[in-house]
């Protein structure tokens, strides 16, 4: 058996939210079933677990593949991925609905019941829908790149943070997306009065083998102001020759770009806090 | 000084989200300062302090009144309104904008931010604002009358609870009102097989010269389920001769009617779980 | 709706396990269902929720009626048996099976297995089992009477405690019985220099309709102590013209006695330390 | 048996620290032995029970009777005072140094260390000591009059707050010694600028047969700002007919008057966060 | 001073209680003082410290050396046995009893009470014990063969564990005892339809430089199918030419094979639950 | 990015209050800000965050640079001063008057309040203010050197902890000063009744650059015995060649020396125990 090493990592999820008749039965496993079985597996070598509740999708934040459920966040103390990681004594319940409400396959395939979309037949149903990449990153504990509004504090307000995932599509190198994203988006969005803060990682893509290949993160005083920003600033924004989309950011949502729009607020910190699901009188 | 007696109490407050600029701002404010004033105020005599989060507006939900925010519920020992509770050494920071956050004043009243409405004057504004009424009401501890739907367990499933308040016009007597619900409104829905659970309790009015009559919680198995009830189901219940408006509930929303769509889950337990404002990193 | 009083109780319920192959079983449903189903009926009213492991039978514990799994202790802010008390949005989950566990009904009465008793016809079976009475008693939240060893702190050593409830048969009135356990019995025992503490109340049978009339706590040094006085001590002891059964406590175990050996460790203080149901790794 | 009412009460203890030699072994027995001891006696009918630890005494601080320990702090659901809550199983165990740490008995009374003072005969000293009155008072749970600084929160600013307990000698009528405090000496704290809040109650003496009569709580910047008020401010006062000492508060500190100065911080939340004794490494 | 590396393991410690008249007060020492003396000591690097319940000794469970009392298990980020960690401020209370209470050394070295064996004299009685071996077994954080029922979940119901070290007696190789139990017992286990579930690690002896080579765990529906498998399924297995005793597992019980009977339920969690030795009222 | 590595250190400030006007001020700052702003930073590679009061100083305690607020204690997983973890999402808010109320700098450099030194000029308040060495230590998890008292448990009574940081002056070198300490001081305080415990360590000065050189931490009975060792028993202590004051320490208090007196408690384990500052009634 290889030695286990210290490799800390951040890893970060985005969990949709397929449509609202899912929220509570998706929030019914995650902190009934799946928040215990999740600690049960890794306790000891995990430091922290976290939920934080998406804020609604602004105007215009679904061609940005916005999520509208939770980003899960966890620490680790080493990899949870390596094939040492997979024996376990006890295995997660994972009910196939629970695919189907984060809208990672389409509702046909949910055993639990049969979503009805007028006119159209299996076949096509199937075939419309293009399953979302999995937002699933790993990150060094620290950010990388620190490109605006270091030194803010909590007493500075609370922060409307726009997070995203991006992959740089097939048809381009990745060191030419990125250079895009680093030397062209983001100084663009730097300039912005309205941006008070941006922060940025490579996303470590061996642990998981994960799709997305960069994170960023960036603060607003509200929705209005990222709008403005996001879709009113970026309007004149040039295609690059590689673009998917007509529009910024030029990226196929939910397949080459995920964002979720969070506060500050820790909605459930599971490691310290959680209590068992003891359900509302 | 008046001896001080147990009577035990449920409060609920539906709290509302002006609009999504302010989600995080009230957010903020609620569990950065609010919810430790709050416990340094009353710890030794209330119970239960929770918050439980709305879920978002079904379609047609905001003719029910429906609040965006979450419902503040405490469980009290003694009455929280009696003159003695109300000398306390430290009191509970209020900033005026919290009111324009939950819609309670509109937003030029607020000090922090001025709110362009094109073309309006001072006056225009103000009148075309009409307050709501205080969504906060005083409950027995135990519900009244358990209409149906006895013996649900958590195993039948993760619920969609549609919680209301009502208030009868000044143009009906309270009985009549009260009749109406009970006897017309009340069974009408009973018979819905989408209806999963009915309970009521009068309002103790009393306590806090509250603005509303009686509460309802109704349990649906999700939003589609609901609308299917409440808004299709009750298209052709006849409006009463008191009625403020054409369509079912015949209420003036938050005005005679205020609701809240919630699930089984508790956001914050607040005297159990609550750690501090401890902000994602 | 009748006002609710402030009547504290404590009561307490002796759990049995009837045969190993139910222990795990019973604490699974116990830990992972009931625990958090029970605090989210009786959260706000309820001031104490624990769990006292049942220390093992010591030798001739059967005749005295003791039960194997556990003590269960609650201390009320009101009345949990009222009528207000009984309507709940959500009602604990209870598998017939648990009933089995606990010896309470036989096992084939059980829906989850059919247990074999080799020549038994249903018939037989039926007729050989006599269920227990159920040993839950209501309390005042004070010892009614200290007979023997008021003083003692946790300094003095561990406790070796055994408590037990009794209930005085048909055949002789409440008053006789109890003179006969008030003024013989228990003088008996306190003058046992193994003996290290006695308390004893009534039973307040009102509040639940409850079978028992009184309870007794007892502390020896450990269970070779607990025989000398309780087996050995008593073994002269002349057998009241009331008497079930030919040896101390004349009485039928388990109908008309029920035990528990517990030491002074608090296993489970469900409302201060319940964390949700976490499995071992 | 007597019925147990609700009657819900605040009771304050003032505890001193004879001399340093003696406040670590205090703390030890405090949070080693005494906390475990009370919350396993009182935990089902207190709802808070708290220590705040004594700021330093400030320059002529002594005459007021200033303690140099802590506060402890509980609130009762009912008389903790009552026959029936004297009949507890486990005792607190209190060792007799206890009463010599916290200066309630002279150090040579302990069995532990005897304590020389050159040149006394034990006569002497014996005869040299005043046992302090026992600081402890029972009130309602609500401040009874709110005399100064109503409204203010804790965004105006961490506060030195002094809280005194004072009794009337035996040679003024309760009456007119409440009027001197009430009409006179309050008052003119009142109008002091650097008095930022004013709270008193009457103690109910009945509960525990206490010494003190009336309890004040007064809040400052700082330790300048109430030797400026409490010392130079009442320099001119008139002692009163009865009064004992010659300097304001004309009262014999630790006989009838004990203060203790202590800031907005709760040292130990003993039902919250009590984890046991855990020392540092 | 050597660096400290990262060295996560898992340790695991049987504990075993010799007779009944002991086991409350070994519970007085383990979760009065040696809790809180543990999390003192490793608190900062040791990242899950619990304890498990030993179930009941089922029918022949003798014979597999099986413990009375519980597991403690511990989670180090690095090593605890290295002579660094040895260097501690306070060490942890070992009362001499302790080993007794275990069953480490015989009764009459124990100051606290001598055991009466009837016609024993001290001489013979010293000859008679053998010591058992210290269960005490250091192990890689993840399971390394996963043997049978990978995929459990806690849905598919509680779990009736049989957890066991052996050791390969001193006259046969390691390699070779090894192969006996990888390659003819479990898999024989393996094909059983009561055993649910089997996973196995090589034990690390060098960091306690412990005596067992191998844990094995193994799960079953309750004690009957356990017997049904391990006793009666056993019974013809050919004894292995090293073999020490004529049934299986054909070694020394407590010596070459220690077990414990566990559920799926961790007793305490000290890390995260432990609140302080608070005993029953 | 470099690989983060693990890197376990303890680390440990002492924090002074420069006068009693500013201990609450402090206070409030470090528990309501500093606590959450702390976690929020490094909750995922801290493994303990903790606070100790420090008692009060002893008499002639000024001369060793005693600290009078309290130690704050971290064990860190992986280095804090290494440039990665200087990127963070929010900063910590450290208001300008912290080092004031800490000694750091002198009060007239806050721009909260202007402290009146009577007479003095500007200039000659900034001369006459010393700045402090910073008192905070990076050293090993595990001390390195147990000089005196291996074996003590808790059980052999509380500790008045003597813990001192120094840093060879200037015209010394480092190793003969070390020399000194561990051949010279050490030893002749080891041989002293009244000293219950030494350990030491050498401060790993890399981390952070720190100034001081060794930690030692010595236990006496209380400050009466520290004081027949620490002042009486080093008096006739010759004075090192290289030595700054006439009296030992030898050392300039503050610069080359700092102090602190705490006991075994502690104060605030801040990841374990922080449930946000919640004031006092």
């Amino acid at each position: 058996m290889a030695k286990i090493e210290y490799e800390p990592y951040r890893s970060l999820i985005y969990v949709d939210c397929a449509k609202e008749e899912y929220r509570h039965k998706l929030q019914y496993w995650l902190y009934s079933q799946h928040i215990p079985d999740s600690i049960a597996k890794f306790d000891p070598w995990c430091t922290k677990y976290a939920f934080y509740n998406a804020l609604p999708v602004p105007p215009e934040g679904e061609r940005f593949g916005t999520v509208r459920m939770q980003m899960t966040e966890h620490y680790w103390m080493c990899n949870p991925c390596s094939p040492e990681s997979e024996i376990n004594t006890l295995y997660e319940v994972f009910p196939p609905e629970a695919l189907v409400w984060q809208g990672l396959v389409p509702d046909q395939f949910s055993g639990e019941r049969a979503v009805s979309v007028e006119g159209a037949t299996e076949e096509v149903k199937e075939n419309s829908f293009e399953a979302p990449s999995l937002a699933w990153a790993f990150l060094p504990i620290f950010w990388e790149n620190d490109l605006k509004g270091k030194g803010r504090t909590i007493k500075d307000g609370p922060n409307y943070r726009w997070q995203f995932m991006i992959a740089y599509p097939e048809n381009v190198e990745k060191e030419e997306g990125d250079r895009w994203m680093m030397e062209e988006i983001l100084p663009k969005f730097a300039k912005m009065p309205e941006v008070n803060r941006i922060l940025t990682s490579k996303i470590i893509k061996e642990v998981n083998h994960g799709h997305y290949d960069r994170l960023v993160e960036m603060w607003f005083d509200g929705p209005e102001e990222w709008y403005k920003c996001a879709v009113e600033g970026m309007k004149n924004m040039e295609k690059p020759a590689w673009g998917e989309c007509e529009r910024f950011p030029f990226l196929k949502p939910s397949i080459n770009i995920a964002s979720i729009f969070i506060s500050d607020l820790v909605t459930s910190d599971n490691l310290r806090s959680y209590r068992g699901y003891i359900p509302m009188r």
